[in-house]
C-alpha cells in the first residue's frame, strides 16, 4: 500500500481506502462486512469512511461491530463520520444540518454507534447556509478540544465556503477544515482540479475522493444497459441515473476506449479509472466501495498500475472523456 | 408547525413553543404535564422553556421527569433553563445572581433536576449589576467549553447591557449572547420593537418572547372582572395585576375590539394576539403557557391564522392598543 | 450578617468569615469543629478558609468531614484552599511552591481532603520567585477551565508581583488574580492601605484579611504576659512572638487605650479591633479564628459595632497605634 | 541530592536522574527494577525517564508496576514519556510520528502502561518533518488542556525546529516546548554547548541529557576491547558501535587520561565524566542508566565530586577529548 499525507497535515492515509456508503447496513451481511474490513486492513488500507446518514446509522453501527469483532488496533485505523443529513428517516429541524446542536448530538451518537472514544475525521457532509460559518467552526473546535474528534473537514462544499471557514479559523486561532470529500472521477473533474486548486497550497487541505468509478459506469458494467442487480437499478439510487447516465451514448463510447487503454496495460477499465484518480497528487485517498472480497482485490491492483500510467496514456484517456 | 432560526444562529425553533412557567410544579399534575408535552411535541413544538426559579426548581424537575416518561429523542428537543433568582425560597448571597459561582451551581443543579447531559439555551434571567460583564461572559463560555450548555442568552436585559456583553465577547474571541427572552404582546411592544432593533442585525440575536397574551388579558377573560380561578386572582401572582390591569377600562375596550377583528377571521382574540406576535420577524418563537390540552390546541391555531392577518388588520389592531 | 463583593467580582462574602488556621486539625475536636461551622453558618458566615499546609492537610480534612456531617448546601458556601507550602512535613522539591506540577497536585489533593467537586477560591499562599509568572497564571487558568476552581488569588504577595500577574492575564486573555489574603490589623496596616491601594481600582482585587487581632495581642490577653495556654506560648508558634510582641511595652499601652475606647462603646478591645478592620472598604472579609462558640459569637458582635465607630473614634485608635 | 530548575520553568529536577532506556523491560528483572527505583528515590532522584519505544512499551509498563509496588508519592515524582517511534515492532503509518493522531494515541497508551493520571514531561522523541509545527504544538497543548500532561518538550531536535515551535507557541498564546533531551558527553558537546546556546536565554528551555558516559566508553570498560556482556556487544545495540567507537584508538587514549585526572581526585573516570556534564549550568539533569544498585551508587557520587572539579581540571579533560 502507498500512504499519503492528508493535505499538509501529519495524518497519513492509505492511497486507497474503504467506504461503507451504500453497502454496510444495506446489502452486506455482517460476516461479509467483517471479511471486507479484514481484507482491507491486511492489504494496508487504514481509512474507513462512514457517515451518520449511511443506511440511517446502520453503516456506522456495522462498522463499529466489525471493528470490535476483528480487534484491530485503534491507533492503526482512521475512522470518519459525517454530520448533516441526520440519522433518522424523517428528521425534525434540530436533527440535521450544521447547527451547534446537531453537530454535538450527531457526534455523540456516531461515537455510540461506532463504539469509539474518538473519531479521526469529522466531516460537514454538505454546506448549511442557515448556519453562520462562525458557529460551524467553533462547534467543530469544541469537539476537538473535548477530545471527541481529531480533525474536521467538509464534503461537497464549494471552495468559497471552505475558504471562508479556513479564514475564520485562522483569524480566531482555531482549527480550520483540513480535508474535503468531493466526488472525483474521469466524469467529474472540475471541483478537484479547478475549483479547489488554490485551497491546496493556501490551506493545506487534503481530499478523500468518492465515486471514482462514477457509480460503476467506468467499470463498463452499464455498457449494455442497467443490469437488474446493479446499484442504478435500485429504487433507492435512481437519483444517480441522471447524472451518471447523461450523454449515455457518448459516455459509453468513452468507457469502451478506456477499456482498450486498460487492456494495453493488462488491466481493467475500473483499475485504470482508479489509477487515473491516484495520479492526481492533490488526491489524498480514493475511497473504494465493495461488496465482495474479489471486487476489492481487483480494485486494489490500481495502485500497482499507477506507475505504468504515463503522461501519454493520461492524455489519451482524458481526451476520451473531454 | 413553522420553524424559525433563533436570530442568526443555526438553531431552528418552532414558532410556537411551550413554557413551564407558573404551571409545572404549581397547578399541573404530572399526568397532565406529560399529556401537554406529548401534544406539544406531536404538533411540532420543539422548544420547552424552564428556569431554576420556576416553582422553585419543581418546573424543571417535572419537565425532566416527563421527558423520561415520554422517551422523546433528546436531539429533537430544545430545552432551556435560566439562572439568577436561585431555586430556594430564601437564598443566601451566593445562591442567586450572576456570579461565576451561582452560574456554575445553578447550571449543575438544573442539569440534575432536568436529568439531562446538557442544556440547549441557558439564560441570564435578569441583569446583575453587581457582577462585571467579563465575569458573566467568561462564566457562560466555561459552561459551553465544558459541554454543559450550547448557547447562552439573556432575559429582560436592557439593550445596552446585551450590547456590552456582545462586544466583550467579540473582543475576546468568546461566545456572545445569542438570544433574549423579553415580554412581548400588544400591550408591551417597546423592548422588542424599539429598544432591541439594532441588536438583531448587529449581533444576530433571536428572541423567545413570553406573556404574548399579557397574562390572559388579551384572551378577554378579564373583560368582566378577575375570575376567582384565574392567575391574577392567585395570591402569588397579584404583582401582575398592576401592570396587566393598568388603564383597565381602556384596555378592556381594546380587547373587545380585538375580539371583533378576530371574529371577522373566524378566530379568537387570543389567537389573533398570538398571530400578531408571530407577525414580527424578529420574534424567533412565542412561548405559550397552558394547563389544558384544549387550551394548547386552541393557541396552536394562531399559526394558521398568521397568513390571514394582512397589513390592514395589523394596523387596525395596533391602533386599538396605541 | 453583612455581605460584600470580593473586589469587583460577582462573589459576595460575609464581612466576617471563618478560618481554620491553627485550630482545625490541631486543638479543636471534631464535635467542636462541627459546632463552630454550624454556628458560623447560622450567623450568616459563608466563607470558610483553609490551606493545604494548615495542620499539614488535617484542617482541610476536618473541614470536609464537618461539611458532610452538617449537610450544608454547597452553593451557599465559599470554600478556599491555598497552594505553596505543601502538605507534608518534609516536602521534596516538587511537593511545594508554585510550579505547574505542585499547583495541580495540591489542588487535586485538596479536593480529595475537602471531599468537594470544586474549590471557590484558590490562593497562591506565598510568592515563588523560582516560577515564572506565566507558568503560575496559566496553571491557575487550567484549573479554572477544568472546573476545579472558580477564582484564584494570592496571599502575602507583594503588589508588584500581583500587578505582574494581573497584567500577564490581561495581555493573554486569561483570568487574573481576583483576591489577596494579607495580614491586616491595627498593627499591620501598610500592605492593605498603602502598598495595594492602586490594585483595588485597577484590577478589582478583593482582600480576605487574616490575623485582625494580631495573634490575640489586640484582645488584651497578653497585657500581663504570655498565658501558658495561649498560641504564642506554643512551641509551634513561637515564631509569632517576635513580630507580635516587638515594642511590647508601647504596644500593650496602645491595647489598653483601645480597651478604653471600646468600653465607651460598650464593647471589648477585640470587637473594636475587628470593627476597625471592617471600616476599610477595601477589606472584603475579615477572617476570624475561634476555638469556642462563645469566642466566635463575641467576635461576631463587631459587625453591629461597626456603625458606632465614627471618624473621631477611628482617628483616636489609629493614633494609639501610630 | 542537588535540584535544578528545568530551564526557566518552575519544575525542579534532581541533578542526576534515572533512565529506563535499554534496561527496563530488557535485561532488568522486576525485583531489581524495584530496588533500583527505591534506591534512586532514597538518594533524592525525582526524575524517571521513559518512552513509548523503550523495550517496545515494556519499560513504561515495568516502571508503572514498580511505582505501584513502592507506593511512592506521585507528587514527589517527575515521570516522562516520549512519542514518535511507536510501541509496536512494525508500526503502520499512523502508529508513529508526530501527527495529532499518534500524539493522542501514544499519550493515552503511555498513561495506561504507566498506570498514571498524567505524565509530567512529554517529549517529541524526534523531529517529524511530515507534520507541520502548528499541528505538533496544538496537539501538545490539547494534552495540557485535557490534563494528560504538564509540560512538553523535544528530544534530539535541531535548534531551528525548537525555535520554530517556540515562536509558533508564543505567537498563538500556546505553551511552547520547555525541555530538550539531547545526547551530551565529553564526546558529544556540540548540540548542548553550541547549537542550543541561544535557546536557553530566549525560551527558557531546560535539558535532560542522556548518554553522559557515551554508552560506557567513558567508564573505560572498552579500553581493552568490547566485553561479551556489554551493551555494545548486544546485537540490538550494534548500531551504537560506530558512533561510540569511531577514532577508537584516540578516544581510548583520552579515556585513559580521564582516568588519570579522576584518580587525582580519588574518583573514577565515569564519576568525573558525569561531574563534567553537571558542570554545565544549562544541563538540568543528567540521566543515568543502571542495572545494578552498586553501579547506581557509584555514579551518584559524581555529585559530590562536582565541587572538586575546578576550571583547570575541566580545561585539561576537555583538551583530552578535543
Amino acid at each position: 500500500m502507498q500512504y499519503r499525507r492528508m493535505g499538509q497535515t501529519g495524518l497519513k492515509l492509505s492511497a486507497l481506502s474503504f467506504g461503507t456508503w451504500a453497502t454496510f447496513g444495506v446489502s452486506v451481511p455482517r460476516g461479509t462486512a467483517r471479511d471486507l474490513i479484514a481484507a482491507s486492513y491486511d492489504h494496508g488500507i487504514n481509512f474507513f469512511d462512514a457517515a451518520e446518514t449511511y443506511a440511517n446509522g446502520e453503516a456506522e453501527r456495522m462498522l463499529g461491530d466489525v471493528l470490535i469483532d476483528l480487534r484491530l488496533p485503534r491507533d492503526a485505523l482512521v475512522i470518519s463520520s459525517k454530520v448533516f443529513f441526520g440519522a433518522v428517516t424523517d428528521p425534525r429541524p434540530t436533527q440535521h444540518g450544521l447547527s451547534r446542536k446537531h453537530i454535538r448530538d450527531a457526534c455523540d451518537q456516531a461515537l455510540q454507534r461506532l463504539k469509539l472514544d474518538y473519531i479521526d475525521l469529522y466531516f460537514c457532509h454538505r454546506p448549511d447556509l442557515d448556519v453562520p460559518i462562525s458557529e460551524i467552526v467553533t462547534s467543530m473546535n469544541l469537539l476537538i478540544q473535548q477530545g471527541k474528534i481529531l480533525y474536521w473537514g467538509t464534503s461537497e462544499w464549494p471552495a468559497t465556503l471552505i475558504r471562508e471557514a479556513a479564514e475564520f479559523a485562522l483569524a480566531h486561532g482555531l482549527e480550520g477544515p483540513k480535508v474535503e470529500q468531493p466526488q472525483y472521477s474521469l466524469l467529474a473533474r472540475e471541483k478537484v482540479e479547478q475549483e479547489f486548486s488554490e485551497l491546496y497550497p493556501q490551506y493545506g487541505i487534503g481530499t478523500t475522493v468518492w465515486s471514482p468509478l462514477a457509480s460503476g459506469l467506468l467499470t463498463g458494467k452499464y455498457n449494455d444497459g442497467i443490469p437488474a442487480d446493479s446499484r442504478l437499478a435500485h429504487e433507492q439510487y435512481q437519483w444517480l441515473q441522471k447524472p451518471v447516465l447523461q450523454n449515455k451514448a457518448k459516455r459509453i463510447a468513452a468507457v469502451k476506449g478506456l477499456s482498450d487503454e486498460a487492456a494495453k496495460l493488462g488491466a481493467t477499465a475500473a483499475q485504470l479509472a482508479l489509477a487515473w484518480c491516484l495520479g492526481n497528487p492533490n488526491v489524498s485517498t480514493v475511497i473504494l466501495g465493495a461488496t465482495r472480497i474479489g471486487q476489492l482485490e481487483e480494485n486494489l491492483k490500481a495502485l500497482a498500475l499507477l506507475e505504468k500510467v504515463d503522461a501519454g496514456t493520461r492524455a489519451r484517456i482524458e481526451a476520451l472523456f473531454a
